[in-house]
């Protein structure tokens, strides 16, 4: 267990946008939260996977909505408290700790700020390891932990409970229509799950990756060294260009933002035509008709000078970016989890997913243990 | 307390159409339900309001959704039970009767159908005395009683709670997106009240009443007499007009039936021109540039051989039909009803409501004793 401070914080919301692979929602709102709970002098404590008992109980809270919403609409700051306290209430429970429902993007800082108003710790894990638009796309649904009951509470004072959910999916679909009627953006809690399940079903390690991540992009920026290779060595990633938008589609459907961009290569790239499809997160890396990298494998748009991810709400016209692929954990990459957050579930038919070699996915999932609910 | 028989519900199927004002949804699947749970050996006991308890816990139970789409898509036949049994297990509680949200349409044998299940009594009264397109509309919010905790269940065997909603409103709009949300139609239950305070803020005798309407309508229809006659007689309504209905706009806005229909009067009433607007229910008759009957009083629309009630969904181009406008009941009356169920809370501008005359309606509104929320 270790306390976080203002500099962890930084560093953290820098490397959760570049795990965010364009989504996640912008940590900014996020970072700001945590400073001014940290300066009020409560604590932000991190616990590491192996520390919670076993019959510790971890429950994972997460902003829900369109991150174009949630730049605008900011939180009035106890919705997430009120959706722990409810569903706590709701259970008959009192949680040890809580996790991010994921990494990526804003949704890595949404559990520290609750946990520092309840004065518990925050697991050094999450349930992507990187940020997926739907909430049946994490680790904790893939591996048999429902999702319900669940709370949802907005700025009003409004609380929604999902009492039974007959499958993840019904799940999203309830909770979403939820969320765009409290106006685009409320924050949510989850069924808890045991420290023994977390151990087995959580993506570890990925609030230090990230703040390991986001340590690399300051040091490279105030070194002028590349921030880009030093991502790539660090995650294991692959530097597939350097190019310049020159399109750039994008439009809501269903309270997603949709679309694609066209790349045109420059420097050691000239020449080289490119497209990166996303829906909330970036999904496939095309070059020349060619699918290079595609979920669940992250795909990365950082500044091609300061290594800063670029949201997909933030792409334009003219912007010089860097593409990455940085391999996903081995829990994304089971038959059970490709099923869920391979190209087939956004609807990406014909493209295999072929993973990106690493060392850490070399390891078997098939010999993973998968736990059940308790 | 009496049990109700397959012609008391045949009767109640045919009053409470009457008294839906062309909405609260067709009462056919549910007469059918009803009958079918008779058969099966189940009771259906009618309790009057002064038979309950002081103490007893009374709770709502309603269809929801478009009427357009449950007429379609039948309930699986649990939903009302699973959401009782719902907000019973979140609450605490048992109920000792249901009550109807709405004594129109088929909302008025929604509680029947799941009371025979729950083999608990039927309450003698509504939170309407008619049906109403909105949740908010109803004697038990206007009168301080909140709907959340609310649960509300779909054929699926999805629950979700209403923990908490900062009003009324918004309480039905996060109703309404959940059964959206659901495929269209679904059945709730709402907060239990006491026995004490159902005696002050429910409509009393609405079941009696719709049944009372339907035997008028078919001991007219066996004695070849005048159905419509014996309604205003019974109500103390108005005649308005016999006419050829002869334009139906319609539009679907917001999961509402939308519009109004244009009439061309006929025997005794040839020449008059009309029109009716509604939203799922009959809002206002107007003749002439002049609105004879709105909201809150009853606008219904019948065949004119028949008294069948016409829903608005069931309008139809060369419809020969009579227009009665019926009082309602003085609860709906009162400064703080004609604000949530007037005609301004149907954007209807520059109407004001003057109540049709009626015996029942001139007792004095504001010398009522309305209690709060125990």
């Amino acid at each position: 267990m270790r306390d976080l401070d203002e500099s962890d914080i930084e560093a953290l919301a820098i490397g959760a946008a570049i795990l965010g692979t364009g989504g996640g929602g912008s940590p900014y709102i996020g970072e700001l939260r945590c400073r001014r709970a940290l300066r009020e002098g409560k604590r932000i404590r991190l616990i590491a996977l192996e520390e919670l008992a076993d019959d510790a109980l971890v429950m994972s809270v997460a902003g829900i909505g369109a991150p174009t919403v949630s730049i605008e609409k900011l939180p009035e700051g106890g919705e997430g408290l009120r959706a722990v306290r409810a569903l706590e209430s709701y259970c008959g429970c009192t949680v040890d700790a809580l996790i991010a429902a994921e990494i990526g993007g804003g949704n890595a800082l949404e559990p520290m700020i609750t946990a520092a108003e309840a004065g518990i710790p925050v697991v050094d894990a999450d349930g992507m390891g990187r940020a997926f638009p739907e909430m049946q796309m994490c680790t904790f649904s893939i591996y048999g932990h429902r999702a319900a009951p669940a709370a949802i509470a907005d700025e009003h004072g409004n609380i929604v409970l999902f009492q039974r959910t007959v499958s993840e999916h019904w799940f999203e679909r309830l909770a979403r229509s939820t969320v765009v009627t409290m106006g685009g953006s409320a924050t949510g809690a989850e069924a808890p799950l045991s420290g023994r399940l977390a151990k087995q079903i959580a993506v570890p390690g990925t609030v230090t990756q990230a703040i390991t991540l986001g340590n690399l992009v300051m040091a490279a920026n105030r070194q002028h060294t590349s921030a880009i290779s030093a991502i790539c060595a660090q995650e294991s990633g692959v530097h597939l260009v350097d190019a310049k938008i020159v399109d750039v589609k994008r439009h809501l459907l269903g309270g997603f933002s949709v679309g694609e961009i066209l790349l045109e290569g420059m420097d050691a790239y000239a020449g080289t035509r490119a497209k990166v499809a996303f829906q909330n997160e970036f999904l496939t890396f095309e070059r020349d008709g060619t699918v290079e990298a595609c979920v669940p494998d992250l795909v990365v748009i950082l500044d091609v000078d300061s290594g800063r991810a670029i949201s997909t709400e933030m792409l334009r016209y003219g912007q010089r970016v860097a593409v990455l692929a940085l391999p996903c954990h081995a829990l994304l990459r089971t038959p059970a989890a490709l099923a869920v957050v391979g190209p087939s579930a956004f609807g990406l038919e014909g493209i295999e997913y072929r993973p990106l070699s690493d060392g850490r996915a070399a390891s078997n999932p098939s010999s993973m243990q998968i736990g059940k609910t308790p």
